[in-house]
């Protein structure tokens, strides 16, 4: 864990940022009921002075207080031989498997706005894109870091909140955050979030296997988190499903070691682009075409009322909606009757949606009125929110 | 590797950067003599228009174009089972190590200033600065993910070259670029590097092994790179020792190797943040204090001559002057004589610069005249270069 000094004063030759720019509201009461979490008191810094204006004074504070914010879940501690406070993470692999790494940034005006999101919610769905990456790969996460660029409106409580939202994803999946950077940004907050997992050597599910045959399943409901953030970005509390699907997503970590464990899929993706954005990258990696069914396209009874009230169709949310974090994977034909069996027995919450199909027919979408037609819709486009 | 189509141009609320916006001059002709590598024709993308405004366009060809920007090198590629293209990278532990995980983050305007930097020195030492925590524990790197917030004046080139960079960076080591994020940002440049590496289990060298009694040694010279900034900041290109050494620093991965191999140091840190800023970890870390000699800290030439010309003093550069890398590192008594034989074997260029002693003496400094007092001289505060 590196705390740098930088405090954003040196001669520059950019803008500076204006002293007395206007701070952008941060919801301190939560828009969705709080996480149930140790109270947030408990593990409160002395510090709660702007973090990055504080230079070098607070920086061994600010690592004692991350160390206790960060505490190893129980699980975990044996593999961390040393975490927060040196130039490196120490940590012990488990024999037999293999790595997973993954990281992901988030920008603010970009992929979030603090208007709207919490810290504690920022921290807890970076971390969480980052677990649903792991899932998508069949492991199972084991270790996070975190590489902040604060601004100067950043509070050490700010930090904090961020920490705590972190751990809250982090230690249901026994994840322990074992490292990171914290420097100083001249105008937006960034943060780089990293997570190590691991695999059954050959258990590891890639884009890449996807063949003409096998079916096309995605777990949960898509669409939701982009209907959610079109109420936050309306300032409409109407649907706290909705708003909770779009500040804090699931991994479907279960969901992914049960596909892992049974050897059943032959590739997955999470969706995080949109389903029309990720199938392209199954298709595209895979060498293959698809043929989805919209009319199977899982829908919540939410999206649809807010579709409705949109006068806007759900298909399209459900095509083009990012950040839902649900996995998209495929089944080979003789696996399909395991995957059915699990999906009954409610290990697995899952939908068929179509085939994949040789690559030649390209990639292609069945309408609600039983039409053939190429899919055309696009991913996502933007994250803010 | 993710690479998002987030384009910026989402509805926002805060100002949008402005599109007539001058763009800071970014040094194509470099400063310093560009690295020994093949030429960057060889793999130029076919995409030069900015990034972030090509939207989907180009993704898939950007992922190719960096899937050869980043090919494999020899020693590694068998541990490498998956890297950029997937969720996440899947890599292969070496039997018997311990992990090593490390995350960096440099914001434009804050750590780099691309009006000086270009972007090629930057993916170079945005990897280097990783290395060089990989390096302080003692430690092998093997593995690099790169997570970008791009700006919408960096084109594809510009990506291009950073990777180039970090290839420069990684390649000699024999470290592997696996994966990563590409995301926009709405005004700056930011880039979190993360490194894994490996080490023996009982080899990792960490801040906190020093005990009362050790001698204290740094690798290379010290200040170098603070003095090459302020000839960067003065636009004076008349020392270009200095300048590479400020933008194009060396990790002391064979030193560090050396040091574990023999499981010499009791502690170790890189040198980031200046001398006196970085053996405050080690002592903290340790429960120990400190007896530093200004009389013997290694100073190049032509730090001297930088200093005689600005009429300061050269140690305070050698205390407070951040980002050499070197390694600062302590050996117990009965090591010492090893450590001195692979010196004097010219396996490994340190100096002997103090010791360590009880905590209750505190941080002390032993001046030119030989008088005793607090080291008081603070670390390195700013990283703008």
């Amino acid at each position: 864990m590196h705390l740098r000094r930088d405090d954003g004063r040196s001669p520059q030759r950019g803008p500076a940022p204006r002293a007395g720019s206007p701070r952008r509201p941060c919801q301190v009461g939560r828009p969705v009921p709080p996480l149930d979490d140790e109270p947030a008191s408990r593990r409160r810094c002395p510090i709660q002075t702007p973090l990055i204006r504080q230079g070098r004074i607070g920086e061994f504070e600010l690592i004692r207080c991350l160390r206790r914010a960060t505490a190893i879940p129980h699980g975990v501690q044996a593999s961390v031989l040393a975490g927060i406070g040196d130039d490196a993470a120490i940590l012990k692999p488990r024999p037999g498997r293999v790595i997973l790494a993954t990281t992901d940034l988030l920008a603010e005006r970009v992929h979030f706005d603090l208007a709207f999101t919490s810290y504690r919610q920022l921290g807890y769905k970076a971390a969480m894109a980052n677990l649903s990456d792991i899932a998508a790969m069949g492991g199972v996460p084991r270790f996070l870091l975190i590489a902040l660029a604060l601004t100067s409106r950043e509070t050490s409580r700010d930090v904090e909140a961020m920490y705590e939202g972190i751990r809250a994803a982090c230690n249901p999946a026994g994840v322990a955050v074992v490292g990171g950077d914290m420097s100083a940004s001249r105008t937006d907050l960034f943060l780089a979030v990293m997570v190590l997992g691991d695999a059954a050597r050959r258990g590891a599910l890639r884009r890449s296997g996807a063949r003409a045959g096998d079916r096309l399943y995605v777990t949960g409901t898509l669409g939701d988190a982009q209907a959610g953030l079109e109420l936050l970005q309306a300032r409409k509390r109407t649907n706290s499903y909705l708003i909770t699907r779009h500040l804090m997503p699931t991994a479907r970590l279960k969901e992914a070691q049960h596909l892992a464990d049974g050897r059943l899929a032959s590739a997955a993706i999470d969706v995080s682009d949109g389903l029309a954005g990720d199938i392209r990258h199954i298709c595209e990696e895979s060498g293959v075409g698809c043929l989805i069914d919209a009319r199977k396209l899982p829908l919540s009874p939410q999206l649809r009322t807010h579709a409705r009230a949109r006068k806007r169709d759900p298909i399209a949310y459900a095509l083009s909606g990012g950040e839902d974090y649900e996995l998209l994977f495929t089944v080979p034909p003789a696996k399909v009757a395991r995957v059915e069996a699990l999906i009954r027995r409610r290990l697995l919450r899952a939908t068929p949606i179509g085939l994949i199909t040789p690559r030649r027919q390209g990639l292609r979408l069945i309408g609600i009125d039983g039409s053939v037609r190429p899919l055309t819709a696009k991913g996502y486009e933007h994250r803010l929110g």
